[in-house]
């Protein structure tokens, strides 16, 4: 049909750096449209290995000469990888259609996406946070503590309560100390800055710090959004997670009274990726808040340069889920819709399997395990309840907490 | 939670006797739940191949040894082929539940479904055709037809046209001749029967025919339904099938003006599934025409013993889909709900694959492709549409035949 040969026709195999359970359904969505995925992951037993060939890290340039483009479900990958495996389609000229990608000769690479710039800035919340505030996306207050001294003045500045965090690693609560009063500061310091000397300066090196204020927030929400290689953006609609000990237990999709929301989250959330001329999913996790006047707000939390446990939803509740619409990105597809099917509740399974029988009784429930090992707190299946009545949605989140050998704190 | 172990927590792997996009759509279903596939089928590069392990018709024994249940997706498996596979079962009294198949002790096999006795029916016209007359379901009037002299007589009966079948085979319109006229007779013998000596009788052994009355049926239709282990059916609402040269074209969920008729297909299949003690998904195929007083009813046309190309639709427009309905059955997890999330058209790609972008630039497209080189009508791959406002679903249709390359006679 094309007279220029297009990417999606030149593509095979896709491959994606990381093979949790969020490579393992971007090869579910990839397959329908008849990619190959193979995956480079250290654990050969992993979710992906199920639907495709998994090369080790220390397999590196094997698995770049058996994919045609790149892109990753593991945030944490070295930015030095992803910006090789960028430049592996940067060195000819033809065809070239954006700044980071494009190769029209036959067998060569199309491109990784997303791009290494937006990896970067989300694997440092100092960077990230510095960034939403330049583009004019409101955050909480924060300060950069880089020694002792700056922890006490961000004290004093940003009041008390406050978090300090790790500027970069931490996940699911990890690496964030709360000090709720000015006893705290020098365990909060010892805990994750660095031994401490007397004059308050540092012994050893530690990880960047980043001071974060407390604020007054109703819900946490996020929005998730997916732009294609020609800038195309097609926003899903906020959904409300909850969380338990610090871990993802429910996602609401769409959040119930947030729409008056939307349009501030899809305008952060496209100033965003135009910026970092993002191709893919992104997800920005937002907390909703009150402005001056009492008004409801957002505020930018931070960003997942992939897709995320709160778009699960998607694969039942949405026309198109996370998953396609960043296949389709990869590859240079168009978008798919991302209206709501009908409302949905996401549930994630935590450590411990249920009996299928007793989950599989309930009507409206889809269950996806990602045939994982058990492990105390850790994700091993979500189900999304999607009752073709949606009055019966909260009575199925019921019947299905009852179920549940981790019930998160949903029983109550 | 269980004190009695049940099937579904001793299953690991499922044998698929099969590989074609039957069984690959079976596998997404399996793996989603936590199952393994592995397959039967003499094509190592079949579609469910990037599923699961194949293994060639000459490796049976090896097939058998590695599952521990079996189904099928191909319906002219040799029924001796799945008597064995059944018996692998029969030979353990202990936890047996139903007369065809369980057995409780680890690693052993816990039956074959659908059972082989409904596989022994649904490969011949004769024997199917018969037995719903037996259990009270109409059909065209037929008659068996073994030499020129019967199908004389069965002109004379039946009157003209009529259409001449093998009971055996055939398939998508082949190993058909509609009889217009008493001048066609000889021929229709002579293409289907064998060679015909003087006194009318036969001088080769041909397969047996059927011979069938033509009635005026308004529209096929076809009922979906899936037994459990326990008993349990539940049934998806009546599709209409429009076919194209004798192959399935489309497919729309639910048959408009249909429900009706509902009650009375739901009678048929669970008196169909009950006699024959089937579990797994089996379909109906039905032609809507009038009874005596003008009334519209149903004539059973045939059924197929597996998931149906009719049934495609419900991945995206049912609760549950007819591959994870015949998955929890043959697992012997309780069913799933089967209805209609938003009305939905089913259409099939033969032989030519779009332009994969412009496919997907029209909004509620859901792309299947099952990963086969083209062949002139061979179904290749298949889409769903479902866009949110069923109000666009037939613009979505139009929108959608305009870039196939073969427009199936939609175009018109």
């Amino acid at each position: 049909m094309s007279i220029t040969p297009q990417p999606y026709q030149h593509i095979q195999t896709i491959g994606i750096l990381g093979g949790g359970q969020l490579g393992m359904m971007l090869a579910e969505s990839a397959m329908q449209l008849g990619y190959t995925c193979i995956f480079l992951e250290d654990s050969p037993n992993c979710p992906a290995s199920r639907y495709g060939k998994v090369y080790s890290t220390q397999q590196l340039a094997d698995f770049a000469k058996h994919a045609d483009v790149f892109t990753l479900e593991f945030e944490n990958t070295p930015v030095k990888t992803c910006e090789w495996l960028a430049s592996l389609s940067q060195n000819v000229d033809s065809g070239s259609f954006n700044n980071h990608s494009f190769n029209s000769d036959d067998g060569k690479k199309f491109g990784m996406f997303p791009p290494p710039q937006a990896l970067e800035v989300a694997q440092d919340r100092l960077k990230e946070k510095t960034l939403f505030n330049q583009l004019g996306i409101a955050t909480v207050p924060f300060r950069a503590v880089d020694n002792l001294n700056e922890l006490k003045t961000a004290c004093d500045e940003l009041g008390l309560p406050l978090v300090l965090k790790t500027s970069r690693g931490g996940y699911d609560g990890k690496g964030q100390f709360v000090i709720q009063d000015r006893a705290d500061i020098e365990t909060a310091w010892r805990e994750l800055g660095g031994a401490v000397t007397g004059d308050g300066n540092l012994t050893s090196t530690p990880a960047p710090l980043i001071a974060e204020g407390f604020i007054d927030f109703s819900r946490e929400v996020s929005l998730i959004a997916t732009r294609g290689q020609d800038g195309q953006i097609r926003c899903f609609d906020l959904v409300e997670n909850d969380h338990h000990q610090g871990i993802l237990a429910t996602t609401r999709a769409p959040a119930v009274g947030a729409s008056h929301l939307q349009a501030l989250a899809e305008s952060a959330i496209t100033t965003l990726m135009t910026h970092l001329d993002y191709v893919g999913t992104l997800t920005l996790e937002l907390f909703v808040s009150k402005d001056g006047d009492g008004k409801d707000t957002l505020l930018a939390n931070e960003i997942a340069p992939r897709v995320h446990n709160s778009g699960h939803f998607s694969i039942e509740g949405a026309v198109t889920s996370q998953f396609e619409n960043h296949i389709r990105a990869v590859v240079g597809l168009p978008l798919g819709d991302t209206d709501n099917v009908h409302p949905s509740i996401m549930v994630n399974v935590l450590g411990e399997y249920p009996d299928l029988a007793e989950v599989l009784s309930i009507d409206g429930v889809h269950y996806h395990t990602y045939h994982k090992e058990e492990r105390e707190n850790r994700k091993i299946a979500h189900l999304t309840l999607m009752p073709n009545d949606v009055a019966n949605l909260e009575a199925t989140l019921h019947n299905v907490v009852a179920v549940l050998p981790n019930k998160m704190g949903l029983d109550a």
